[in-house]
């Protein structure tokens, strides 16, 4: 039979996809700094490259350990090879020893079996007793409850089970209203005479991989264990605990904190043709938490910058202003090194107008958010065009970043690329956050996207504010 | 040493994501129906779950296959089961025998080794002789190239290998302006007298995977066989042809065209309580090509489809028009399904006012595309609010989709659900189109947002065209 063949070349040719931007437009008489930032970053891909060299050079990197004194030598080498002008900035970090952990139920005098549970130390935590804990368990959903409970706690593991709010659009809220419980619980059930705490990974997936995190204690207080329990077994213990509420776990680790250390921020540059010391920065943290590769928190991000730094010399692109990518040490355990580098003695006679950070995640990206007044964003808007080169939608309100948060305090904008969040807990923290979950293209996009506004910014400075 | 505890807390409040939406503002006083279906999505996430059903009762279901019929069963069984008006609908589909294929360089008489070559069969070739072919090979980039060597192509192998255009930014351009060579690359090659066609795969990465799909034959001339080569491997032999032109390759399949086959669209509706008559298509497509699970082409598109209707039912919302979900059958081989639907007697008496397709990848949706007059899309802006409530950021001209396309022809208007689709052609037509590589959430958010849609145009019809 005759196949109907328009039809199918309509298939072929339009199908239901996004419809063709500036760039898809050819050829483009004139192409602008963008278009030609998208055409070869598309054509060459190389962040997903630079990436695996970093997940290759320095696969366990969190802050203070060899393995991040690793990344700093890889980002430095990394640099002076793409033609950067490097140098490392001494920061002092902290510092933690994971060592190992185990939780586990035991078998109850009534047949209850005995079951493993998959749980791993939260970064900052202190450890148990060398012959570990044994205990009962009080599963609570937020401090009130906690509260409420009081003494009842006393000599007791406490569990804060409550999930992620899967329902929110934006997971980030979900994963800032439940971080309350990783960041603080071991201090608020110390307050009640707690011996340690289990705490459900911050996930919104039910998966076998605890996620670990910053925790904290207060300056004053017991100091008590803290760990993170994949979502799977929280809902095993949890489970358990309707039918056994006297069942016991057994629980030790070996964590530690350890002395500040050194460490530095890694930098490079194209240095400005007319006003070098105008800065606008890119930046991306270079610590990742050691149960994680951290492609995407934050590899993706360092790979970012320096596909970006390495796009614009590929362009032979001149900028007035300074272009600089800082890749920063300590983001995991404070934003040690983000705050180290706004205060640094090195900063005299610099002006950072912008500084763009990459720490989202490096899905698809969506646009930019600005941490700025209102007015300050709207005059971003003349930089729409140019973010819809990438296939990006919009400059909105929204927040920088850790690392450049500190240099707001003198005047500069910070600005966060914003990509599409909606898979970044099933990675963040955790094991799954692995190579292969990173996309060639969309993390291309990223880093073109980054140049581009960078290049606009050196070119003319802050866009005026009416 | 005292944690730094407000610059931590902003980190966990305040992340670089996107900047929360109306659905994220909490509590609303009186939710709309697409916030409803948003956070009841969410909060479910069945569509992935539905995706899982289907790919275990029908992982391989190529029109006209026994896998096929499998797929139709699972699909009114599923509609059975969600409630709804079930029904098939008897549709004439093509069908074809992949059996086997062989591709691989000879060892060379100067020493060349021998190369297995990963192939597939092209979805409607015919076979080789039983003995298979051992010829020469010319490879070429174009059309124009291959009418060029003429003569010269007699009796060998055509070898086209004009990669993807990855630097477009939508990869369904690059798609469109490759896919000649696979859709009419054996006919044309036949012209000139070449014995078989190799066609490299058609995605913009490099990897071992063939990725199959139609081609088909002129109404008259030779018909020869053609085979999609992975792209590694079509790269391998392009650098071996440089190396020694005159090498020669063993191509053999049994792969052949079958008689068109009795099949059947599923289609599972909640009748309108005001307007029956009065129709708003759901669609997607059951079939997928054999050599891929499907998961993203088109078993999500299905999933998302049942998925709609299933929140629309759970939330007892009572559309006054019919909302109708159809999976379509034999997408894949040129759209009978669609085709048949669109003329079917049943059809008498019904009016479509909108159908909304999904069959893009099931990545995180972005908007919908509009197939109609510039006037139409405006009038649809009215619904923007209703879009954005899932992260979506437009509704603009774009292609409705294969399978409702024909419903054109009474004045339907058709939209297509547009995503993320720059890692769509990782998956399209291959192995890598597996569940895994599906996300719960963004799935959900494109089913969530089908069913507000079309919530919206059953209760108010069609937005008036100025």
């Amino acid at each position: 039979m005759r196949p109907c063949l328009p039809l199918l070349l309509v298939s072929l040719v339009l199908p239901s996809g996004p419809a063709l931007t500036a760039a898809d437009r050819s050829p483009s008489p004139a192409p602008t700094v963008a278009e030609r930032l998208l055409v070869r970053g598309l054509e060459e891909r190389r962040a997903y490259d630079i990436l695996g060299s970093l997940l290759k050079a320095a696969p366990s990197r969190m802050s203070g350990s060899p393995g991040a004194a690793a990344a700093v030598e890889w980002g430095r080498k990394t640099m002076e090879e793409l033609g950067l002008e490097t140098r490392l900035e001494a920061v002092t970090v902290k510092a933690w020893r994971r060592g190992t952990a185990e939780a586990r139920i035991l078998k109850s005098p009534k047949g209850g079996a005995a079951v493993p549970l998959a749980a791993a130390g939260l970064g900052n935590s202190v450890g148990t007793p060398a012959a570990g804990i044994t205990a009962r368990v009080v599963e609570v959903n937020s401090f009130d409850e906690l509260d409420a409970l009081g003494e009842k706690v006393k000599g007791k593991i406490v569990f804060f089970n409550r999930p992620m709010n899967r329902t929110y659009l934006n997971p980030f809220r979900a994963y800032g209203e439940a971080g309350d419980q990783r960041y603080a619980g071991a201090g608020r059930a110390a307050v009640h005479g707690a011996v340690a705490v289990l705490v459900r990974s911050l996930t919104d997936r039910l998966d076998p991989h605890p996620r670990t995190g910053m925790m904290a204690y207060p300056e004053t207080g017991e100091r008590i264990p803290a760990l993170a329990v994949s979502t799977l077994d929280a809902d095993l213990l949890s489970l358990r605990l309707k039918e056994e509420p006297d069942l016991k776990v057994f629980y030790r680790t070996d964590c530690s904190p350890l002395p500040d250390a050194p460490s530095h921020n890694v930098i490079g540059q194209i240095t400005g043709t007319e006003k070098p010391e105008e800065v606008i920065l890119l930046g991306a943290h270079l610590d990742a938490w050691d149960l994680s590769p951290g492609a995407h928190d934050d590899g993706g991000g360092c790979a970012q910058v320096l596909e970006a730094l390495r796009l614009i010399k590929a362009l032979d692109l001149k900028p007035k202003r300074t272009i600089r990518g800082v890749l920063f040490m300590c983001e995991e355990f404070g934003g040690q090194g983000g705050r180290q580098y706004a205060q640094a003695e090195a900063r005299r006679g610099e002006k950072h107008l912008a500084a763009i950070e990459s720490d989202a995640g490096v899905e698809m990206p969506l646009g930019f958010g600005i941490r700025a007044d209102e007015a300050v964003v709207q005059a971003f808007q003349k930089h729409l065009p140019l973010v819809e080169t990438f296939g990006m939608f919009f400059i909105r309100r929204g927040y920088g970043g850790v690392d450049i948060d500190p240099l707001r305090e003198s005047g500069t904008v910070t600005i966060g690329l914003a990509t599409d969040a909606q898979r970044y807990f099933v990675y963040q923290h955790g094991a799954l956050d692995t190579l292969d979950k990173v996309d060639e293209r969309q993390i291309e996009l990223g880093a073109a996207a980054m140049a581009a506004l960078a290049c606009a910014l050196a070119e003319e400075g802050l866009p005026a504010v009416p």
